[in-house]
């Protein structure tokens, strides 16, 4: 058992392939080591648990949550009525202390509003952020909100910049991490209302502010943390992996139209292999929820059980660093950076 | 000569390789056919296409702009002080007929005010855009506004998809456009305030209109007209440019790394330049500006010769479709589209 922290709660419910493929990332995770509670319906999780076989001195728990939350579920009303959903209960067991983490591939609004209500928001944060690591070749570069929320307003930027410096240097080890906000532009000039007002503050913050970043520099690896409002950020996203997607479809067409390409293809595959891993969601496993007082993850809705494996290893190691302690100091001076 | 139009009026000081590229580009395009107008300062240019060895039975014509914008120019202000600009010249060509388009490598803003100055805008147009063509595996899929416009109203949005629905239709030959507005999430809940406006007035428009797209969507060729606001439009071009760079870098580097990998990229080869050329903006030539009286295009500022003959030709397909004929008609619903 990876030391130190308590177990991680999983929602054994949450996401396209539940309860197979969480069942089985918990148990290869065990295996090696990190121990879990599986949070679901106890009858189902634990047939779930004899049919793969776990055997029973594995670090694996099951705490029993008869509710589930679907994916299009409204996530305030779901968190209200449903008292023993899977991803609650996972949430109680962060706030009451028999859980290091809270993991689920399920309903993100429902993971997001559900963290609000059970663990609360750190100090002065106004709205938790969704942080996402970037499969970049270098470096470690995170961009935040990656999608929670929409509409922001420049104390959102500030808070969510200050955030993710403490996540990078905390939890992803950089040193002093260089700190961005994605614009249209390089120079000063460019960006919106939005981003101008977020700059200002920003700039007199002591972070190593860096100004604008743009598009193209997010997996170039010169900026370790990318600020940005959910919806941009969403979009940059899911752009990035639509252009990978794209690419990688070209590919296989083209290896496979003559027959160098195809004698060349066989040669090249375990490269190619070695890139689809470093740029695969899978391998980061989760996305942390930044701003509330315990740590979430949030999973792919697709993740199969290598991904619920990685989730777990790494909202361990988020965990050990116990960088949610220094969440509430590092956002106390955003209201005072944005004064005129 | 290609039948049927006037000649391509282009700046030749614009762009970090003119004059050479820029020449360079006329020459090999006239060479195919295609009558071109070199505006720029004329000894200089005349002095280019003589060491360029330029056979004096081309089509191509030398018009005199003493001046130049500067890539730091202030837009506005350059167009008001230098009237004797290659950009302005270049658009008064277009204006008084004497050629069918412009093109220009150089300040993009300086082109997008010289165009709404000397051409104005076409019929209600409030703002005009620039349209992307991106580098998807079928079909020709547009992206606007690609970066002229970064706050945005609904009414803004609803322009950008009557004029990008023309565009895809009489140049790019699409027979009926699919329109959708880009966001985070296909559900109509998801998308911002300004989003969820334009949405409900193009789904009463007539337009093929799908509501939301994602940004995993952009390459995948299911929609033809994209629609988004110039900020998030440009983050999205350059992740996509971004990302593409970064997958080819990895590439490289794989390829390089074991023997079976080395071999194996020398048989791929040619399969990877193809998708390189594919993606490549040089083939695309440059990005039309849609909403003014007459044909713009907005070329990439690195283009090199073959990205200059390739805006040559696409500005022709352009010029000869006569789209622009449209664009009053087509945006002249919008403002009741947007009524309660």
């Amino acid at each position: 058992m990876a030391p130190g922290i308590a177990p991680v709660a999983l929602d054994a419910m949450g996401g396209d392939h539940a309860p197979v493929a969480v069942v089985q990332g918990a148990i290869d995770a065990a295996r090696k080591g990190h121990a879990v509670i599986l949070v679901g319906p106890e009858e189902r999780v634990r047939a779930e648990l004899d049919r793969q076989r776990a055997s029973w001195n594995l670090p694996v728990q099951v705490r029993h949550a008869p509710e589930s939350v679907g994916m299009e579920e409204h996530p305030g009303q779901a968190m209200r009525r449903k008292k023993l959903n899977s991803i609650r209960v996972a949430l109680e067991l962060v706030r009451d202390g028999e859980a290091s983490a809270a993991v689920s591939a399920g309903n993100s609004g429902a993971m997001m509003v559900g963290a609000m209500m059970v663990l609360g928001c750190s100090g002065d944060v106004l709205r938790p952020a969704i942080l996402s690591v970037l499969p970049a070749a270098k470096g470690r570069p995170v961009m935040l909100d990656a999608g929670a929320n929409v509409d922001c307003k420049p104390i959102h930027l500030v808070q969510f910049a200050l955030m993710g410096e403490v996540y990078s240097r905390r939890v992803l080890g950089v040193a002093k991490p260089r700190v961005a906000i994605l614009a249209n532009g390089e120079e000063e000039s460019k960006g919106t209302t939005l981003t101008r007002a977020a700059a200002v503050a920003l700039s007199r913050s002591g972070l190593r502010f860096q100004g604008y970043c743009e598009g193209r520099d997010l997996l170039a690896g010169e900026v370790d943390v990318v600020v940005t409002d959910g919806f941009t950020g969403n979009v940059a996203l899911k752009t990035m992996e639509g252009t990978a997607q794209a690419l990688a479809g070209m590919m296989r067409e083209a290896l496979r139209r003559t027959l160098p390409a195809r004698l060349g293809g066989a040669l090249v595959k375990d490269a190619i292999d070695e890139i689809r891993r470093r740029v695969d969601w899978r391998e980061i496993g989760g996305a942390p929820l930044l701003g509330v007082d315990g740590v979430g993850f949030i999973s792919h809705g697709r993740s199969d059980a290598l991904a619920m494996e990685n989730a777990i290893r790494r909202v361990g190691e988020a965990a050990r660093s116990h960088f949610t302690d220094e969440i509430a100091a590092a956002v106390a001076p955003a209201e005072a950076l944005l004064a005129p």
